[in-house]
Order: C-alpha cells, then structure tokens, then sequence
C-alpha cells in the first residue's frame, strides 16, 4: 500500500557540516587531513545512494519477515544480505576505522552523518554494522596487537560481524550484577559459561563469523563492576589462516517477540565453556565497555534522528497527497491546515535540533582524538547522554507525530507509518535508558563543577549576543533561556545528588532546548531562507525550558511523598 | 510472561464524584433522582467486579489472537463472548439509557465511570458496548417511535449491537465528501449502495443482530454535509416479531489489520442495495451523528484515562518488583529511584487531572438533560474536546512511560506493556483527531465570546483564591496560571480564525493543565494525604502552560513560512 520512499538527509547534514558545528576544524588537524570538502561530500552522497536505493527498499521486508530461527540456524529478513552487502562494500562499516587494520580513518563525524542515513533507511539492519563499528573502537582501544590483527580488518569490511553481550536477566541497568563465568585454559584462552539476553545480532547469516565481546567474572573477582572482564568469543574459532573454524560452544536460545525492528534478531545466547580471549587486563571489562558504549550512545542518538527524518518526511508526503476540505492557504493537501503545519513544522524544528546536537557531539569526539584537549573530551562526554535522549525522544515523538498526521490510515500496518514508530520506540530503552542518560548528565557530566556544561552555555550567550542587532526576535529569548539555564545548572551543582536526579530529566531537555536554538541561530543567521524554523523552534518550543527549570529545581522528597512505595 | 492483572479504579472514581465534581447535585435532579449514593457506589463495585474478574482477563486474547473473518463470518477472539455476556447482563450498556426502553436511566457520569473501567479491562471488546450506546443516543433523540420500540431495547440489553458508518476512503475528516447513496423504496424503506471504511465491530458473533448507522446522500441532496441523511440498517431484517429474519444485502469486505486493538475488528463494509430507515429528517444526518459523536468523544477521552490507568498500575507493580542497585530510599524495587519515581508521580497526577475533566464533562452533560440550563450545556460542549484530546494525548504518554519502565522488557510483546501503547494510540485518532478537537475547542466551543470558557476560569480563581491562605503554594500559581489562561482566551477571541487554528493544540493543553491544577488543588483540600501528588501536579506540570500559552499566541504565517507546502 505505501509506495513511499524516503531520501536521505545529506544536503541538510552537509549544512550543518559547514555552517552550523564548524567540520572544517576536524579537517584542519593532522589526524584528519584527508577529511576535505571533496572527501567528505563524495562520501555523504555515496552513502545517501546506498540508503536510498538499496537499504531503503527491505526495510518493510525486515518489519513483515523477521528474522527466525531455523534448526537453531538464523535466517534474515529477504533482501538483508543484498543490502549489508552494499554497505560493506561502500566502506560504511570502517569508514571512522583506523586505516593501520582495514579503516577509512576519516572523522567519526563523517561516520555519525552515514549512520544516521542507515538507521533512517532501515534501523533493524543498521543496527549491525553499529555494534561492528562499536566492537572495532573497543578492539583498537583495549584488545592485544594479535587479537587487532586478526580481527579488526574482518569487521572492518563486513565479513564478519561484532555483538556486545551485557544484559542478564537479572542485570540490565546493574551491569555489575552478571553472573557470567570466566576459566583460563591452560592455552591462554578462557572457557566462558553463562547466558546473555537482548543480544541484538546474537547471530548472522550475513556475514562468515560473529564475534561476540562478552562480559563475565573470573574466578575470585570481586564484586559489582570491579570484578567484570572483558572477552571476544567468536562463533567459529578462526583457524591457522585466520578463517572461520571449528564451531564455537555458544548458541541461540531464542529470538525475541518485539513491538518492532522485527528484521534485527534479538538473541537469548547461550555460553557453554565456550573458547574466549581476554580484552585488556582483568578486572577492565567495564571500562573496556564503556569506550564501545559511549559511542554507541551517540549512534543511537542518531537512530532515532535518522528514522524521525524518515517518519517525516513520510507525513510530509502524505500531508501534500491527502485532500480533505479546503484549507486557509489553497493547497490541495491538508498540509494547508495550520494544525498540520504545526505539527509538520515543530516536527522540523526539533529534528534540525537533535542532528545538530549529535553531529556536534561527534565533533567533539573527533577534536578529543585529534587535539588530546580535555575540552573536548569533556564537552563529548556532556552532549552524549544529551544527544542519546534528546535524539531519541524527539525521535518517538517525531515518529508518533508523523503516524498522527496519516489519521485512521496511519494505524493501518500496510501504511508504514506504524512501523516506524514500533521501531523507534526501542531507542530510548537500549544502551542505557533516557532515564539514566539523564541521571549521566547530572551526575557524572557535572563532576568538574559544571565547567564543560557552563562552557557550552557562555558560547551559547556569545552567540546570541553578537546576533542581538541583526536578529533581536531570536537572540534575545535565546540569550534569556541560556542564562535561565546557567542558573539552573549552579542550583543543580548545589544540590543534593537525588534530587538532581529527581530534575534530570527535565534539565536535560532543558539543555537540549538551549542548544537546539543556539543551532536554528546560527542557521537563520547563515541561510534566511531557514529564519521561519528558527522562530518556530525559539517561539514556539524553546518557552517549555522554563517550566522544565521549574521542574528541575523541585525537590525529590515530594515525588516520593506522592506515591508510596 | 505477564502475570499482571489491573485493578479497576472505582475508588479513586468515587472520591472524584463525591469530592471534586460534585455528583450528588446531580442526583439531587428529579431526573436522576435514583442516583443515589447506594445505587453508585453498588454499580461502580459491581461493574469493578466485573472488569477485574472477567474483561481484563481476555485482553491479551484479543492481541494474540485477533477477531478475523471466516469464510465471511466474523469470528471474535476467545473469551470475548463470556466476558460480552457479563457486561451485558451486568447492566453496563444501558446504564444511562432510558427507562423507557429498557435503560436504567442513571447519570451519564456513572456511565462514564464505568465504561473508563471497561476500557482499562480490555480496549478492543469495549468498543462495542461504546459504539452501542452512542447509537442508542442517537436513536432515542432522532429516530421514530416504531424504530425506537423496535430496537432500542434490543441494543441495551446487549442481545444486538450497534455500528457507526460514516468514513468513505475519500471522507474522513471531512465527512461531507461522502458517495453513499439512499434511494427510496416503495414501502417507505430506503435501499443503501455504498462502501464505507474503518467500521468499529461492523460485525459481531457476541450478538444476534448488527445495527448499521448509515450516512449516505439522497437523490439531489446538496453537496457536503447539508445533503447528508442518516439510515438505520441492519444486518437482518426484522421479522414481524421483531426478531433478526432475512439477511440484509451488506458485508464485511475485509478487516483493516492495525497497530493495535486487535481484538476489535476494523471493517470495510459492502452496502449495496442494503435495506434500511430513515433516522430523523433528510438531511439531518450529520446533526444525528453528532448527538452521537459528542458522547463518543468524551467515551473515547475515557478509554485514553481507563487504558492508561492499566498501563500505569503495571509499570507500578514492575517498579517494585524489578531489582537493578540500591535506591536512594531504600525500596528493593527500581520504585526507590528518584526518576522512576518522578515517571511514576506524573502520570498519576495527570491521570488524575484527566479523570476529572472527563467526569466534570459527564456531570456538565447530565445537568444540561436534567435541568435543560443552557450554562450546563456549554459546559459539556466546552469541555468536551479537552476532555477527549487531553484524556486520550496524556493516556498515551503515561501507557509510553509505563513501557519505558519496564526497560527491555517493556519493547518484549510477551510482557503486555506493547499491547497498552498498541491499543491506546487509536484514541487520538477516532471520533475526530486530537487536531480537530483542538479546532473545535477554540472555533465552534468559544462563539459563545468565550463565556463558557471565562465562566470555568472564573471558578477556578475563586477556588484558587479561597485556598489561598490554607494552600498558598499550591493556591498561588493555580491563579496565575488562570489568569494567563483567562488572558490567553480573550486574545484568542480577538484573533484570526487561522491563528486560532495554529495555536489551538497549545490552547487546549494549557487549559487542561490548568483544569488538572484545579482538580489536584480540591483534592488536596479534601484529603491531606493527596498533597505531594498535587504539588506535582501543579508545581512541575501546572507551570507547561506559559510555553504553551506562548505557542498558543503566535501567528500561523510562521508555521506557513517554515515548511513550503
């Protein structure tokens, strides 16, 4: 029933690239000399090719055809291996890779744009060369030169495949309560027992091999996270020449019965002394851990960009095509209803927010590797768990947007526009839930007395002060809202930590609200073509921070008081 | 996997009628004078019973194994007919129909109670009794003597039921642009063509006869909804006794297969030369629909509060029984994190505002039938869109936290979370998009130069100022927020209709706030215990409405301007 296709978001990201988080100073360290203009644009327009004309096309297939198990075999969704191939072989899994074992080393940021443009084409496929990618940066950081050699070019190129085994059933959000065991062979290698759930690619038939990056205890190793090391478990042991061997002692138990991404197998694994090697020292798996995670937060921050992009422009279309009544502006569609527009417009404004809250994260990212600067380490570190749950949570919001506007047909399954909703819906939950990002920001990101946070908040006022003659309509409410959230961060930095983390949540949307009209400034102020977004986003959306700062502030005894226990 | 079963929420029900909306001035109407504090709290107790032991049971049935069409006939999903035949004997459908007709004739408030009940036991058996009752309603105001004593018992007692056919594919919203035709038969009858879509139980193996409500044009009726005449057409022809005899010439084409509510089947029916009535005049069809349609909406708003209410009562229990690291309360459960917590607290408290507004808009209707004060009818005509577009936007965003806090287990269908966010999502949708209510809201319900609107500020402020020295924290910004709202109004009555339009959403949300701000701060008066959930209420959320009253107040040229048609 629905014949829409959508297009990938490279022209906008090129934008932003150049206009709104400044691309050219990653280009301009020696780390990234290659990442010019050319480079760069040639690969966001391969990408957007791929998305649009390969990955786009199966995304329904993975959603009406899930990924099964067959005699304990996994089969992917119909068309998957087409299209995991063009991505592999467009580069797109090593593009941020390190050029010494099979990479492109081009900046992250490159890599953030292209993730984004899969994970708007179809998320349940991309979420496999997301972990690979997340595998390779915690292989390069913390694994031995022989454990690199032979298998970050696999993973690099896409024969093989990376996982990242976490959760227990009685260890989600408390990692430091597995139970997984760990025994040293008398090889060097260890022998891994446990069973893992929600392991997303638990298992492939897209590729040769599945490396699995497992967390689990040594003997004697003390409690919670300190006593949690790290191991890479493949599915088939690689062999003399670095092939896929003997079978490994892991398996599938079974695959999960989920609201969405249907196309992205979701494994209970089951270890049974199966061969694995350390990565890093004893004792270092939450760390080791944390280097893949952090990035991943980003990813999927930008997932749920990506597909938001996707559900929108979905209800654009549909918003032109459907006709009822005439509306105030003469077009046919109802996309001339100032309800629809409303929300087709607010829709717009947050997503151009959230791409540039994640691309300036992945920024951050690529000037902390380049330049060694704790700044920019530690302004990464903050807009994380900012771009994971703004990202995300605009995301759902855009994708329940957009459903609404198909009206009845919109909670039809063959229209499309459900499905990307139940697809989204996940991205708020894994790799750390909204809610801890939150608890993340006020807690961990704020342990330099706010110095990074204030950083960011001084540039955001520098900004809206140099643009108070030629835009006074924007810069004003901008600068307003950056110092009503200064204050709210020195009252968060005075406050008792539960009740920060009772104001997290509304703090962080709060900083993202801030940031996202920072963005619309500078984009009105370089393109005035884009000044009515900007003045929807400071008009219309950036207000709600004052409420979110009151909330912020409220202390936690009287949530508890509220509800019993 | 789940073993969760919800509690209907009769007592918090009865608190609100007793405490807040003052129900007893409705049964102090010679009308209603049977409704009194026995027979409402007998009903509430009893339909409880009923929804705990018997409908909620049933839900997840109606997911796994939705109603389908076999060989034609439509097949429900297990259990629903025992748990149709407890509602049916129980009373609930013709609860608040007349005595005449084999109603009971008690307050449409303690109807209301009840189906909000039903609702939160399961949505998509539900439906049926809803859509009964509207067309009972319907029919008791427009339809002839011989076809009320014909049918009307008949639909109360749950022996037939009723349908409502309006939506063509070319006419949704826009009801007007329907092709259905009627052409007069020789004995009075009229033969209906046509194919309408999105039928609610347009067929049913619970009942021995369905009744179709049929809009459809005459020969030369005028374009749009004055040519527009409403027909009583069942799926087999009374026989002299009034039992079902022939079969009518109409069918069930297909079943829609939906995000959700997968238990109510969504029909494509197939009218051709169908047998049916003439309800009131030609013509007065679309005035006959609403009559049934505004009891609908406010029907619906509850399914959004009765739903949610089942959805947070699960995230609840999931709360205290899920274990992930110590709390800062000491709870064992994740109940004892203080963004758990917050989650948790405001849902409740907008859940509780939403119950209110729909139960004030129930008490509204039955005053304006019980005294005919034309005060009482604007109220319900006011509240009304709030009522269904506040009561269905908050319920689901509290059925989508309470998947949030189950975490992964939430986005795992076995768990039922996905079911509650499945089902309610429709609510925003049917009976007229939130969209439309919030057109409705500040076009047709403030031609009135808004004094139904001021009058229900006006009482807010009195209550606020009567607080004042007992509550002054929670008294104090309830006037403020009256008093921008009271502002906002009377600049929405001085504008142009298509800024209203633009800021309507905002409008309406704004003043449900400050309606739920009101609600919380009776309760608090009435019972300390209910202090800290109102300071929530009206501290961290009462505060959203400046932003939205911003919103609200600016123009919809900048909506037109930021998105090219």
């Amino acid at each position: 029933m629905s014949s829409f296709t959508p297009r990938a978001p490279s022209d906008d990201q090129k934008f932003i690239l150049d206009h709104i988080i400044g691309y050219s100073e990653i280009a301009a360290t020696p780390a990234f000399s290659e990442a010019g203009p050319e480079i760069t644009e040639a690969m966001l327009g391969a990408a957007a090719r791929i998305c649009d004309e390969v990955v786009a096309p199966v995304n329904r297939n993975g959603d009406l055809f899930p990924a099964r198990l067959e005699n304990g075999v996994l089969r992917s969704s119909p068309g998957f291996d087409t299209a995991f191939r063009a991505i592999a072989e467009g580069g797109l899994i090593g593009l941020s890779a390190s050029a010494e074992f099979g990479g492109m080393g081009l900046p992250h940021t490159l890599a953030t744009c292209v993730n984004e443009m899969l994970a708007g084409a179809c998320l349940a496929l991309q979420l496999n060369p997301l972990l690979t990618q997340g595998q390779v940066e915690a292989l390069e950081h913390h694994a031995s030169a022989e454990l690199k050699a032979l298998y970050l070019p696999k993973l690099n190129s896409g024969e093989w495949s990376g996982t990242m085994n976490l959760t227990e059933p009685q260890a989600g959000t408390d990692v430091g309560a597995l139970r997984t065991k760990a025994l040293a062979n008398a090889d060097g290698s260890y022998a891994i027992t446990g069973q893992k759930i929600f392991i997303t690619w638990g298992d492939s038939d897209l590729v040769s091999n599945v490396c699995h990056l497992v967390l689990a205890r040594l003997p004697d190793a003390p409690a919670g996270t300190k006593g949690i090391s790290l191991f890479l478990v493949p599915k088939y042991l690689p062999d003399a020449d670095g092939n896929p061997g003997t079978a490994n002692s892991l398996r599938v138990v079974s695959l999960e019965h989920k609201l969405g991404i249907h196309g992205s197998p979701t494994c209970v694994m089951e270890f049974s002394d199966a061969t694995g090697w350390l990565v890093d020292a004893p004792g270092k798996g939450m760390a080791a851990m944390f280097t893949m995670m952090n990035n991943a937060r980003l990813g999927v921050g930008m997932q749920g960009v990506g597909l938001a992009e996707t559900a929108l422009q979905a209800a654009t279309a549909y918003a032109r095509d459907r006709i009822q009544g005439k509306t105030p502006d003469g077009s046919p569609g109802i996309i001339g209803h100032a309800d629809v527009r409303r929300i087709l417009a607010e829709a717009r404004a947050e997503l151009f927010s959230a791409r540039v809250i994640g691309l300036g994260c992945a920024k951050a990212i690529d000037m902390a590797r380049a330049t060694g600067d704790a700044h920019w380490k530690a302004r990464a570190a903050l807009l994380t768990p900012i771009a994971k749950s703004y990202g995300t949570d605009t995301g759902i919001a855009i994708a329940d947007a957009a459903l609404q506007i198909h009206g009845g047909m919109g909670y039809i399954e063959e229209t499309g526009a459900a499905q990307y909703l139940r697809d989204i819906r996940i991205t708020a939950i894994y790799e750390g839930t909204n809610g801890i990002q939150a608890m993340d920001l006020v807690g961990r990101k704020l342990v330099d007395s706010g110095e990074a946070a204030l950083r960011m908040i001084h540039e955001i006022q520098t900004d809206a002060r140099e643009a108070r003659t030629s835009l006074p309509e924007l810069a004003d409410p901008l600068w307003q809202a950056a110092e009503a959230l200064r204050e709210a961060t020195e009252a968060m930095l005075a406050a008792e930590m539960n009740d920060r983390f009772a104001g997290a949540s509304a703090y962080l949307r709060a900083f993202a609200l801030v940031l996202g009209g920072d963005a619309h400034l500078r984009a009105a102020l370089a393109d005035p073509s884009r000044l009515a977004l900007a003045r929807v986003m400071i008009r219309r959306l950036l207000p709600q921070h004052e409420a979110l700062l009151a909330a912020a502030g409220e202390p936690a005894a009287v949530l508890y008081a509220a509800l019993p226990a």
